[in-house]
Formats: structure tokens, sequence, C-alpha cells
């Protein structure tokens, strides 16, 4: 691995400052001269009829400037899956039908937000209530009500993997177990709640500053829902307070302040509040996992059949890729040599699941992570030999899905094991006390372009100056994962420059270069940073070019950007610093400024992925015996992520993951009740507390993912994967109490305690 | 010439809805949280040295953040001569001395303007005064004060030109006339006065929006003067309210407002009141002409020696640039067979003057158009075929300093000839009725580099994308003029496009490309024009290329951009639309965006200009006997500015010339007694109204510039010369007064009339 000056340090992140000053512009710090204030009206019914709308008592309203319903807007379809037109299945508000508690009926525009939200009050809606669904079991039966009169039986879609025969290997199989899992709905709990804001020009032109974490998505999708030309739109992310998977789809409120704001002549603002977040929101996906084993006695594994139905709720949203995803990661990790998924995307009358951080991941995993550990115990190995024994390796397939590169999974498990002193405590009959184990694997980036985008997937525009700075640009987004940060150092490190040398301009549509598909799937750092430095060895080669010329150097030299200069390797005094570089070049161009466009597309790189993480995850617990409360002490966690390109990044980012993960196995859950989400205040959405969160080590296992920038793949996601069902086999060490149907609440543990008993 | 779809058109300006609704955001606008507010102390002595400066009394004023003067900043001199470092003389805060009235000596920063002002009162200033000189004489009278230590005599710079043999020429003549003429100092009196607004980020960046002409320039000098790197700095042009060259230069209030954001963490705004833009702003500058003129008997011209005073103030500022215009001006219109010039820029304790519309030309052209008009009568030729005989024509030459392309100014004596029915209304003999004829010649664009600029003079990036619209880019900036509309023109017209199919983004040194030197000597059409084109047209190659090889076309076949179609021309069905060609390209280069940048440099173009323009304007005047006052009837202008790119721009910028060739010539003048400005409010400062405007009649003659863009040259700057020259000639032919001595004041008038009594 080559040496780097300025990848792999804690490098501080570029918005410290003005986060912790409180400076960072965040969208609804934004205030325009004449701004109205928007809100929204959401059905009260989990699905009905919408027979009559009447608006007029809200228009007359002083105070408002603008009601709208579906009847006034474009009758377009969107959603992110552009590229199969039949799954875009929503509409900015609704058309006929609500399909769940919280469904965008109506919006109003006005001076304020008191009148707006009063005006709400004013808008009278005729339903016609509909039976409803709630759950995929309900949804499927035969004669169940239609969410969507079209989709037959609500499943909207399924996805298939296969490979190997099943069926002999099961034959084959000394040892097949079958269980079904069950994971529960949760929140991505961003502290910044949604928040848009538009304003349109004297030629029509709009400007949509927003929170989101695609900022090109929603550009062509609000295009298209206005009927509008995607360059008369104008997206720009200010400061984002997390997205997590929530903020990767156009947002009703998004469509509603552009139209308006068009309509009104006035920018239009729209905030979300926290309950409508909680209650209306996004959310992972609840599952219901039914997987299948087969393993020789030696615990070598044959064959898995893995059939996974996603509670969808009432739309889409990004469903369709979390169902691909569950079975890529239900063949994950261990060889299979015999593989078959079966998922179904499951339309049910609740609000819409959709990506959260992970996607698909947390909920697989959990379940071929915990069957693995009850496998282990039946057939009497050591789960981390047992999984040892059946790790994928550099250069493993999944025939027809994806390709595994670099692949540190055996050095996860065995430096893990060392470090948390796993045989050991793993024996330990400690009452209530117990060890467990989880694994994952992890996406740097999705290659399948769902979004159908004719762009390169990510592109950077480097300008480089004479001053010795150059100027960064890219529609990548930073939501508070630090990559404006990470590709910064990427650039310094690559053109031999300080971070203070780079100005970085981002995610902003009409400025930073087409495209970037945004951020999700951890693909920010590999395909934005595979752009950066695409387009900073145009640079250098032309600086290089013009140093060789100056020097008259042998064609053969070997030329390098280090330490502000621009010189043949070995030879510092044949060099010129960066800015006299540039400034060569510059005149060979004879005045033309040097500036150059980087892109990067994964290619042959199978349906999933550029290059997958891996790690391994030890969990220590105590059991209060009485209360069945869980007081997790200690997590280790050994991880894959290839080049660390920030380590301080990478240990916030597996801090903020381990605390998702936390949440996720113990306490998070958005209680549905008929409908109705129950808990949708923070204080009874109950998210781990900074006391909560157990005590940590990580270590990094060195590896090179070819396919990465500087050998870099994700970090921060995936690891979101292993905490639940390595917590629930340490509750089942120290109880006997195992967990199949996440989360691992008290109660259930004092009533698994009991049946044991 | 070309046919054009959009170009000569009188598109409405872009800016008109927000200008007309007032939603033009100027600089004065821009409100930031936590923002201060800005005043500079001022000189109140015309020449003095700054013995002690005490601030502890404004500083301990709550309130105040901020107080500085000249021994806090770094002591650097810029100025816009960078080419010759020694003419840059200025520091943005007095150092040792003070030069004029009004000569920056200290800046305040507090939390509200009037905070600042109040603190302005407790700074105190020791000065021990010196003697000081207020014109070009005193000044360069042996022993006199000097403003400048080092500048002996007071002449910061001298200027010659020279051809022919002045001496013989002179010798041969049958005819020779020497005059004098001296001419006033005028304001700008833009409507916006200066206003800067700084902030600076956590990494020590600023940015700064500025009401100015020169982004670039500001962005340079002001790294100079900060002593940062230029990228550091980023320079953005809110919606300027006119200029007309007096911001053209970095200024001591962006100096202050950049300074005092780093050192306060806070952003800083500084706005001009008009009392400070009249008494101590920029102006043209007051000259002293003595043009010695040769003849043959027949009228035709044999030498001219000129030699010119120009009353640069305190400071070069633009001084050097129109000490040399005014010769070249001195040599312009007709045919020199030898002449010799001299320009001396002399320092006197005043406000400096520097560029003001017309740059050198009202001045110069004031003297040689009266001393022709004067020939005239003495040789008993109408002074309109004096003229003709004279006239240049394209090709002619001034010997190393310039050569004229195209060239239509015979066309428009005739035509203003024939317009204004010369040969009959300039018999009669109405008592205090007269008409009287001046002409011009004017620049499109400098060529001599004296700002040492190591980019392109003008620089645009085009992006085109598959929805058929394109976003044009470029640091070219609209003060008012009308060039953002015009840009979009030419781009609109070179690409088959309409006017809302292009979004535009201009004058931000840190997203627009760099470089564009700034909006002065009339270069913005032609230079910004012309790198537009170049970036249109590699623009068409590429969509030609793509559009070929779809239809297999010959390869002898001529493609064309129409209509919003890319097409094989006369045969459109072998074609497709402009976003498909576009989608083509960027299928052609794997997602890439289709995205250019285009250039323009004048090369091989003397030290003048690309292209003259010329006009030839005819005044009709009633002069009342008893009062002196002139009530201007008629004005009628004939004029080549090539091809006319927008009729109404065109039309506004000669209507807005006349208006301001109106003020120099009768009323505006800023009376200076003993270096104080006298007359500092718009109520003593005598402009034009509505109610004092001709009526105006025009002519464009049709002529073509092979070195404008579409055959475009300079309209709008050129025509606020010959108004002065012409008034004076119909009041000469009204009373017998012949005003030598600008303005044409009453009192003048009937002073005049009665010594010729």
């Amino acid at each position: 691995m080559a040496a780097f000056d300025i990848v792999g340090k804690g490098v501080p992140r570029t918005d410290a400052r003005a986060k912790a000053t409180g400076s960072a512009t965040y969208t609804d710090d934004i205030k325009l001269p004449g701004m109205l204030h928007g809100r929204l009206l959401r059905s009260p019914v989990a699905h009905a009829r919408i027979l009559n709308i009447d608006t007029s008592r809200a228009k007359a309203l002083p105070g408002v400037k603008s009601v709208i319903t579906g009847a006034d807007i474009p009758p377009v379809r969107y959603g992110n899956w552009r590229l199969f037109p039949n799954l875009q299945d929503e509409y900015a508000l609704a058309r006929d039908k609500v399909r769940f508690i919280g469904d965008e009926v109506a919006a109003v525009a006005a001076v304020d937000r008191d009148t707006a939200e009063e005006a709400l009050g004013l808008i009278s809606v005729e339903y016609e209530e509909l039976p409803a669904v709630f759950d995929v079991d309900a949804a499927m039966r035969r004669g169940a009500p239609l969410v969507h009169d079209e989709v037959e039986g609500n499943v909207s879609l399924d996805r298939k993997i296969r490979y190997g025969d099943v069926e002999s290997a099961f034959k084959e199989a000394d040892y097949v177990r079958k269980d079904t899992f069950t994971v529960q709905a949760v929140s991505h709990a961003y502290l910044e709640p949604c928040s848009s804001v538009a304003q349109c020009d004297q030629d029509g032109r709009i400007t949509l500053w927003t929170s989101t974490q695609v900022p090109y998505i929603v550009q062509c999708l609000l295009a298209s829902t206005l009927k509008m030309r995607e360059n008369d739109i104008r997206v720009i992310k200010p400061t984002v307070g997390g997205g997590f998977g929530g903020k990767m789809e156009l947002r009703p409120w998004e469509f509603c302040a552009a139209f308006m704001a068009r309509s009104t002549g006035k920018p239009v603002k729209f905030t979300l509040t926290r309950r409508e977040e909680l209650a209306t929101g996004r959310r992972r996906h609840p599952m219901k996992l039914i997987s299948k084993v087969g393993f020789k006695k030696d615990g070598t594994l044959l064959a898995k059949d893995l059939k996974i139905l996603l509670d969808g709720g009432a739309y889409n949203a990004m469903g369709p890729t979390a169902t691909f995803l569950c079975g890529n990661f239900g063949a994950m990790l261990y060889r299979y040599p015999a593989y078959r998924f079966l998922g179904l995307h499951v339309y049910t009358n609740k609000p819409p699941a959709s990506a959260m951080r992970g996607f698909g991941a947390p909920q697989s995993l959990f379940a071929s992570e915990t069957q693995m550990n009850l496998a282990a115990e039946e057939l009497g190995i050591d789960p981390i030999d047992l999984r040892l024994k059946n790790a994928q390796v550099p250069g493993d397939e999944i025939p027809d899905v994806a390709t595994i590169s670099s692949c540190g999974f055996r050095e996860c498990l065995e430096n893990v094991a060392v470090m948390s002193d796993w045989k050991k405590k793993r024996k330990s009959k400690k009452k209530g006390y117990g060890v467990g184990i989880g694994c994952y694997s992890f996406i740097s980036g999705g290659v399948f372009n769902w979004f159908n985008t004719q762009y390169a997937f990510s592109t950077a525009e480097v300008r480089a100056f004479a001053d010795g700075t150059v100027h960064l640009l890219t529609m990548a987004s930073d939501i508070g994962q630090g990559s404006d940060t990470v590709l910064k150092q990427i650039l310094a490190e690559e053109l031999g420059l300080a971070m203070q040398d780079i100005r970085l301009t981002t995610a902003d549509t009409a400025m930073t270069p087409q495209a970037d598909l945004g951020t999700w799937g951890s693909r920010v750092t590999l395909m934005a940073g595979n752009a950066v430095i695409d387009a900073a060895r145009q640079i250098k080669e032309q600086l290089f070019g013009a140093v060789s010329a100056r020097f008259n150097l042998n064609v053969i030299y070997d030329l390098e950007c280090k330490g502000g200069r621009v010189q043949a390797v070995g030879k510092p005094e044949r060099g010129v610093s960066f800015g006299e570089a540039v400034a060569m070049v510059q005149k060979t161009n004879r005045g033309k400024a040097l500036v150059v466009r980087g892109s990067y597309t994964p290619r042959r790189k199978g349906l999933v992925t550029p290059a997958f993480s891996f790690g391994a995850q030890v969990a220590e617990v105590q059991v209060d015996q009485r209360t069945g409360l869980v007081d997790v002490k200690n997590m280790w966690t050994a991880h894959d992520c290839g080049t660390v390109i920030n380590s301080k990044s990478v240990e916030g980012q597996l801090e903020g993951s381990l605390h998702m993960g936390l949440g996720y196995a113990l306490s998070e859950q958005l209680v549905m009740d008929g409908g109705v989400t129950v808990n949708d205040t923070f204080l009874d959405y109950k998210i781990p507390t900074a006391l909560d969160m157990p005590h940590g080590v990580s270590a990094c296992v060195p590896t090179y993912e070819p396919e990465g920038p500087m050998g870099a793949k994700e970090a921060g996601e995936g690891m979101v994967s292993p905490t639940a069902p390595a917590i629930a086999d340490a509750v089942h060490r120290a109880t006997g109490y195992r967990c199949m149907d996440l989360p691992i609440t008290p109660e259930k543990i004092l009533s698994g305690m009991k049946n044991k008993g």
C-alpha cells in the first residue's frame, strides 16, 4: 500500500466549526423576502376513496395565498425507479384515494405558519372509507382489499436470485433448519426534520433548497412532476442534519413548495414537524423472513432457501431495491453452494417504508446471523469457527449477482475473537452474562441503474490555479457523513496539496457538474472519490507535461505532485511549485484556465456494487434477571473498509452505527395500531441515549480495494447490521432467550426466560 | 450579412421584470446574520502629514467592533496598472500622508450604521498641513508642493504618439490654428452608490459582494492587498445600478469590508452616501488641451500637434489609460498625415479622476471637433464637407497604435446631414437658433493588457443538456448596460435556441470561468460575445458530429443549429432536436456531460482596440437671448456600431449617452474650491432631467465588423462624446459665442454675446 500524506489521517471535518458554532445554514434557516409558509393536510384514515374536497373556506382565510389538492396538479406518477415506470406509484398529492394515515391530500401556503395550520382545519374532505390491510399476511390473503387497484394480491414486485441445485443440496445435508424471523419498523430519526424552500425566478425557473440526500434525483423528478425541463430546476442542498436513507426521494413538500412558488410568485417554505416525521415518514422495512439452511455435520454450508416478505406500506418508495438487496445480503458472508431467494414487496395501508441505513442488510443479516448462531449451537461448533469454516474469500462470486474483490472477513473474525477474548468469555457461566456475535457485509454504492440516469454516476470538476489553490466542484452530497472532508482529502492527496488549498462546492444542480446520484448505499467515497481521482489525474498529466518540457526530462522519468510541488520523482530540484506548474500550463494554453472533469461509472461489477465491506462484532451483555433490562457492556468490532481515508470519520461512523444498531436491537420500534403510529414523539420513540452507549473498541483490518479510491470502500453503513444479532446472541447466552423478532424488549426476555424456566 | 433570428431584435432585457418590480437584489439589499456596518473616516484637509491617530475613544464606544487605520493593514500599494507596478500608488487607508479632502484615513465597523458614524467622530487625527496644489499649471510649476514625494514635478506619467513629419507638414500648411480648451470634472452619478458586503468563512476564505464593474480585478487586487491567494477570495457582483467607469477599481471600502470581516469574524457592509460619492468619488478627468492643426486651403488636413494635461487628482487610478486614449482619440476620425501627441498625467490635491464613459474621448473630441468647426468656419467650408474630405475609411491606420477595420464614418456624416436637413438648417439666420455638428469614434474594448492578466480576456462556459436547455457561465458583468441579454441573444442565435432555453450565470469569480476583465471600454459585447461564440461553435462541432453519424451524412454536407434543431442545411429531415443531439453526444461520451469553454483575446490589433465605432451628431438649439439658457430642440445621430445585437439596448444606450452628453455640455460640473467639492448633492449637482431631454432621432449605418461577434462593435459609450461639441457649435451659430471651456453655461453665453456685442 502507498504511503499517504493526508489520506488516513483524522483530518477535522470541514463543517466542524460551522456546526459547533451554530453558523451552519440548514434549509429551515433560509428566509427569503415575502416568503410563504406551507403546511400539508394529511389523511386521517388508512384507506379511503376521496369523494370531494372543499377548499373554499381555507382559501377565504385572510393570509392564505394558495390551497392545492391533487386535482390542481399534473397527474404525474413519480418514484425513484425511473427504469421501470410501472413501479412509480406516487402522486405528490392524493388523487381519488388515500392509502395510509398521513397520506398527503392538500397543501396550503400562507403568510405565516399558524395561518397555514389554521387553514388546514378549514379544508373539508369527504372520504368513503375502505377496508384496510396492516400486515403482509393479511395483505396477501385472497380477497384482501387492494391498496392499489391495479396490483393484484398487493405484491408490487418480486425479486429472485437462484444458483446451484438447492433441492439436491438439502437432500445431501446432515443438518437442516428452518426459522422464521420478524423485524420491526424503525425511524431514521435524523435530527433535522425535512424542510424545503422554493423560489421561482422571472423566467419561470425554480430554485429549491431542500434537505435531501439526492439533489439530482429531486431535480429530475420535480421536473417531470411539474412538467418542466430538468435544467429549468435548480436544487441546492444546504447543510443537512442527517438523512440515513430517509431523504433520498422526491417528497410531496418539495413538489408543493415548487408548485406553489411558481403559482404564487413568492418563495414558499415547508418544514415538517417531528410528529409528522415519526407518524407518517419513511422508515426501515418491517419484514418477515423465512430461512432454511443446510449444513454438513462438520459445519460446511450446503444450501440456503430464503423467502422475505417486505411490508412496504402504501407505496413502493425504495422498496424494490431493498427487496433485491435482502436477497443479496442473504447470500453474503458465507459460501452457499446453492442458494434460492424470493423477495416479495407487499403493499399495506401504512406509511411507506423505504431506504434506511443498511438498506435491507439489518433485516436480512439479523435473520441469517441469528440462524448461524442457532446452527452453531446445535452443531456444537463455536459460532466463530463455524463462520470461519464458511467465510467468503476474495474472488468469491454470487453468480450473476456479485463478485467479491477485496475481502478481509476471515481476518475480521480472527481479529474480533482475539480482541474480545472470545473463547474465554463465551464459556462464562456468570448469571445474566453473555457474549454473542454478529457479522456483516455491505455495499460501496450500487451499480444497478434504477434511476436510469444518462450521466456518469459521479462527476468531479477540478479547476487549478496559479496561486496554488484548486476548486473542486461536485454534485456529491454531504448529509453529515463527512464526504466533503473525505473528497477534499482524496484530492489533496492526489495533487500533493494541503486541505486549505482546496475550495469545495457541492450539491447544487445548476453549478456543480452533471451529475451525481446522491448519497445512499455508501456510494459517495468510492464513486465521487473515483471521479475526483480521475479529474486529479487529468490535471497531473498536464502539469507533468509542462514540467517535463521545462526541465527537458527524459520521457522515462516519472513525475509526482508532492508537498505543493510538481517534480521528477527522486529529483525534486527538477520541479516547480504547484502554482507555477499551473501557470506554465496556462501559458501553454495561451490564457485558458486549467479545468478538467473526471467521472466514474462502475462497469462489469455485477448487479449490486463495485466493492463489499465486511466486519464482525462481539457484544457483551449483562441482563437484569428481575427486569429483563439489557446492559450492553462492551462491543468489539473488527471491520474491513479497505483503505481508511479519514480515521476520525470512520470512528464516528462506527459509533453512529453502533448507536443505531443498539436502538434497532433493543428499544426502537414504530408501534402501529390499526394504521396509526402510536409513538410519534421522541418521548415515546425510544432512541438510546449517550448513557446507554456501551464501551466500544474497534479495529480496522487492512485490505486494499482495487476498485476503490486509494483502496477505500464502505465504512459506516454496514456496521449497523451486526449489532442486533450479536446482542441477541449474547442475550441468549445470558438468559436462554433467543430473540427471533426484534426488538429484544425486557418483556420478551422475561417471558422467554419464564418459558425456559 | 447573415439573416438572424434573435440577434438584431429588441429582445426585452433579462432583468427588466426584477428591476421594474423592485425584486432585483443590489448589494445594499444583502443582509447577513450578525452583519456589522462600516463607515470611513476621511481627510478634512487637502494635503497633510498624519502625525498621529488616536482610535481609543472610538474603540471604547459600545457597539464598535473594529477600528482600523493605515497602520493596521499590510503596506501594499495597489492600482489597476499591474503591468507597471510603479503606477500603483494607493493604499487602502492613508499611510503617512493624506492627499485630498476625502482621502480614506480610518474605518469603523459597528453593530449599526449610526454607531459607526458616531465612532468616526471619536477618532482623533493629528495632521501637519502641507501646501496643496489644485490645478495642473500650479502642480507643474517649479517648486510646487509634491503630492507624492517621489514624483518630481507631479507628472506621474507621460504618453506620446508620433508619426509623420509634423514640423514639415505645418510648414506646408496654408492654414494653421492653435487653440486651448479646458473641460471640467463631472460625476458618474450612478444611481446606486458604492456598496460592499464581505464575509469570511471558517477556512479564512472571503466572499465579497460588491457593486463593481470588475469582479476579477477586485478579486486579484483584494488578494494582493490582504496578502491572500487570489482564489481564496470570491467576488460576486449582485445587480449593479450603474457604473460608467466609476466602479472599475478596487476601492477602500471593499478592502475594509474584507479586512474587517476577516478580523471580526462577522460579515461587514459598507455603503457610501451620495455626498461621499459626489465630494470624494472618482470623476471624469478635467483637462487642458492645446491643439494645433494645419490644413491646405482646400481643407485637406496636414498635421496635428496635441498636448493634453490631465488633472488626475491625488492618485493615478485609471488616469494612465485615459492619458493614452486622449492621444488616440486626437488622431481618430480624420486622416492626419502627421501627428504628434504628448499627454501628461498630473497629480493635484483633489479627488482622483478616473475612467468615465468615453474614457478620454469626450475631452479629446470636444477639443478636436470644436477645432474642426472653427477651421471650417475660417476656411469657408461647410463643416460636414470638411469632415467628409478628411474622414477615415476602412483600412486606415494610426501607425503603431491602431488599425481601423470596419468604418462607416463617411456614411454617418452623409446620413446625419440628410436626416437633419443640415444644409438648410445651417443657413438659418433665425435669432438665437442654430445647428451644430460633432462626431466621434470609440473603442470596442481595449487590447493593451495593463492589468497583466494571465487569462484570456473573456471566457465563456457552455453546458448543453438533453432537455434542450443550455447554461452559459461567464464572469462578464452586466452593470445595467444589458450585456446579460446580449450574451444570451448571441448564444441563442448561434445555437438556434430561444432566449428561455438559456440559463445564465455571471460575474462570480468562484463559479464562473476564469476570467473576464470586466465592464469598461465597451468591451463586453465584443469580447465576451466572441468568447460565447467560440464556446457555441465547439458545442456545434460535437452536435454536428453526432448528427452526421446518425444520418450517415456525406462529409461535404453542412449542418446547422436552427429553430431548436440540429440538421443538415437544406435537408431538415436529416436532423434531430437540439436536446436529442446533446443526448447523442452524451451517449458517445458514455455519460459525460457536454461542456465546453470558449475564450477571446485580441491579438495583432495594435495598442488600442480590436474595433472602432463611429458616429456623427447634429444638435439644434434655441438660445434665450435674455437669459442665455440653451434649449436643445433636436438631436440627430447617425452611428456605426456594426451589427446591432439588441435594437432596444442600442436605442437605450443612445438615449443614455445623449443625456450624459447633454449634462456634460450644459450643466454638470463638480465645482471645486480649494480642494473642496462645493456641489455635493443632487440638488446642487445639475443633471439634466427628463424634461431637459431633446427630441432625438437616430440611424444605424450598416457595417459589419469582422472582429466582432456577428459583426458587432461598440454602441453606447462613444455617443457620449459628440454632444458637447455639437451643442457648442450650435450655440455658436445661435449666439456668436464659441465655447472653448465646458460646460456651456448661460453666464458664459451671455458674457460671450456681450463681448461679440
